[in-house]
């Protein structure tokens, strides 16, 4: 795939200032490639970090189904917060736009992203360096590196 | 970086498929990005892989010197052979091209092409998924990775 047609991308948005970085590039490119007989719809899809291995510690007094319900409530004020900004670019630039709230329950936050663009037969990934849950002191995101490696369609990673 | 600006991008050629794929979707994004008050620039750029570790071996008989001259006469060939296919898709679209050719014996590949990004303050490196040299079992080869890691500009990989 050249990249000279593109008709949908994905930006995986965590809340991340990397994230949020990438939605302006992902905006940018979707504005470039955007034509009237094409359109370009920008994705912007938040993957709620379910770890389904944490059942596991239930009967350590772990309570799992605590932990998932507050996950999805901080997910829901966060998507709250981030997806309007990213929808007020793309209507000035009268882009499509479509949000959407997955979670990792039956893969991982990449197996999400991964199958997510496949289902949606995405064109392009955009991706920051670095999702809220990494280390600092890495140059790149586990996330990012596991959707570059894993992604049937093209990345791009915004720095 | 949100990528609104774009007016350098480097494709780093080594003759194979996917590195030549990635030439044409850099080309596609130059045209997308091009403005008249800002033209966009391609620079096609072949490292030829001269790992100076080789010359550990000159003690075993093997000769670093003519090894080097056959990767330098190759790398004329391939690059005569390459570039030009690149330049006129790029004249297609009137688009300023340029070619260059490095070797990694100060480094790497993956050094040279982030090295030769920061001095040239390329805004994008548009990367194919694997060179000539790399495992086919690989999904992502290691080239490709590293620069994906190390470069300070953005980066994408067209698969």
């Amino acid at each position: 795939m050249a990249l000279s047609v593109v008709s949908k991308i994905l930006v995986p948005i965590d809340g991340s200032e990397s994230s949020m970085r990438a939605a302006n590039a992902a905006i940018e490119l979707a504005r470039r490639y955007n034509e009237e007989s094409r359109p370009v719809e920008v994705i912007a899809l938040h993957v709620i970090d379910i770890n389904p291995k944490f059942h596991l510690f239930t009967k350590y007094g772990f309570h799992y189904s605590e932990y998932e319900r507050k996950a999805k409530e901080t997910a829901q004020k966060g998507t709250a917060e981030w997806f309007p900004k990213i929808k007020e670019k793309a209507d000035h630039h009268n882009l499509r736009f479509r949000s959407e709230v997955t979670d990792s329950s039956s893969a991982s936050v990449v197996g999400e992203i991964v199958k997510f663009a496949e289902r949606e037969k995405v064109d392009l990934i955009v991706l920051g360096t670095r999702g809220q849950s990494e280390f600092e002191r890495l140059l790149i995101g586990s996330v990012t590196s596991g959707v570059t490696v894993y992604a049937q369609c093209s990345v791009m990673i915004v720095k």
